[in-house]
This record gives C-alpha cells, sequence and structure tokens, in this order.
C-alpha cells in the first residue's frame, strides 16, 4: 500500500500489548495517533467539553447524524455538548493511517450511543465513526473531520 | 497549515475556473483529487454500478447510516446497489485536502438523496459527507472510506 494503514484487531486500551502480540507492524505514527484517538475518546466519556474541543482543529468540522454540519471552535462545542447531553458515547479504533509526510491520517471504528428512551429504558445504537486528522503546529493530532453514523 | 487545504467555495463542475476567478491557490494534487470526487459522482448519478465500485480501494469502507459498515468491493457493490434502488443521490465537494507526500487525501461536501416516500411524494434528505482516499497503484485515487449522514 502506498501509505502504512494497518487492521486494528485488538482492543487500544492494549495497543503496546496487541501489537506486540498481534505480531503487528503499526509504525510510531500511527501508534501516536491511535493514541489521540484513545485520548480523545476519554475526555469524550468524561464528558469533559472543553478538554473535548480542545483535541479539534480551529477549522475543524463533525458531520453529526440529524443535525446540520459543524465547523469551528463554537459550533463544535454545541455539538459536542448536546450529544454529552444526549447520551454516553464510546468508541474503539478498528483502523489507523497516516500519511508517509506525518502530518494527515484517520481513524475508523465502531462507536455506542448509550441513551435512555422515551419510556425510561437504556438503549445502546451502534454505529461506525472516520475521522480525519491533522498534526497542530505544537505536533499534536486534531479533529480535521469526525463523521459517524448508527446502524 | 500543515499540509495544504482549502475551502471550495465554487461549484466543482468549473474547477478551473473558479480556481481562477476566486484567487484560489489549490494545488495540482488537490485539484486532481477533486476531480476524482466529481467525476465518482458522475458515474454515481449516472447509477453505473461497475464504475461506482472501481473508484473504490479493494479495501475500503463506506458507512452508510442504518446499515453495518460495509467493507471490501462485494459489500460496497450491495452498499451502492442498495443506494441506487433507494433513490438519487448527487453531491458537491466543498474541501479537499492532500498530505504533502501526495498519497492521502480527503474530501468533503453536501449530499441530497432525492427519492419517493411512501406516499409518492419526491423527498429530498439533505447531508454530509467525508471521503478518505489513497492514491493507488497506478496514481489514480481510490475511496478507501466513504461515510455520510443526513440532517
Amino acid at each position: 500500500m502506498g501509505f502504512r494503514d494497518r487492521i486494528i484487531t485488538g482492543w487500544v486500551c492494549i495497543i503496546v500489548t496487541a501489537s506486540a502480540a498481534l505480531g503487528q507492524t503499526r509504525g510510531e505514527s500511527e501508534d501516536a495517533l491511535l493514541a489521540a484517538d484513545v485520548a480523545w475518546e476519554r475526555v469524550y466519556v468524561a464528558k469533559d467539553l472543553a478538554k473535548a474541543v480542545a483535541f479539534c482543529d480551529e477549522h475543524g468540522s463533525m458531520l453529526v447524524p440529524n443535525a446540520p454540519i459543524a465547523t469551528g471552535k463554537e459550533a463544535l462545542a454545541k455539538a459536542i455538548a448536546s450529544d454529552f447531553a444526549h447520551g454516553d458515547t464510546t468508541w474503539h479504533p478498528r483502523k489507523v493511517g497516516v500519511a508517509r509526510s506525518g502530518e494527515l491520517g484517520y481513524t475508523s471504528g465502531t462507536t455506542d450511543l448509550t441513551f435512555k428512551d422515551a419510556s425510561g429504558k437504556t438503549v445502546t445504537n451502534k454505529g461506525n465513526y472516520l475521522t480525519v486528522w491533522k498534526k497542530g503546529v505544537d505536533g499534536s493530532w486534531k479533529v480535521l473531520f469526525d463523521s459517524f453514523n448508527f446502524e
């Protein structure tokens, strides 16, 4: 393949052991991007709005089902706050890729949204996501686009 | 910015004139990727299944609302055929970016799905899409991930 992308068959909470155990040959760039994906999920699970927004590029966009596209920090903060209010979101990356030049990459995987429906019953919607990341001026990965939908 | 990404303010059917008229400084890589996005949309509008699938990487994935993720040519062919059967899809790219190394890029924009509802009334669902592209061994851009959802 023209650039390094690898299928992630292990849970990413055990990136290092999974890489070793499964004989994967992901490089440092892919591991760093996976770590950013996992770190973003952690602040998302904690519903820390400021930290969740801080992972996004200032011109970043979220493509949210049943909502207009959100672009820029202010719109992203509203979209993420709405997501937090709606239920509990988790995700697990399954694929990662970084361009050879190291400044553009993607993660993709599964996501779950758990919430109480109108009758008070707990429901989990299963879905998939695709995130495009760019490396910021400080060398950290930032979310340029995040898109998800539910099965 | 670490890599060249530009907001597209003109319709892409007039890429060349738009680039000139709007004083944009997209490079050749971005224009080539935009051209691939537009070419894919044309075969999609024509509902040419073989050509639409041929734009996809053999390990490509489509993240389709209300459906499992489709990965690989066979699953992609089914997902695209289902899309063709459901209605008429069009899209217009709004942003494009290519890594400095030239082998990974993205397009994003708006999409419309027009179909007849149960009562026979024509309905148009407006949405947004995000596509990740990789350059194939033959130098052509191939769809690695395509995700969309509706507002």
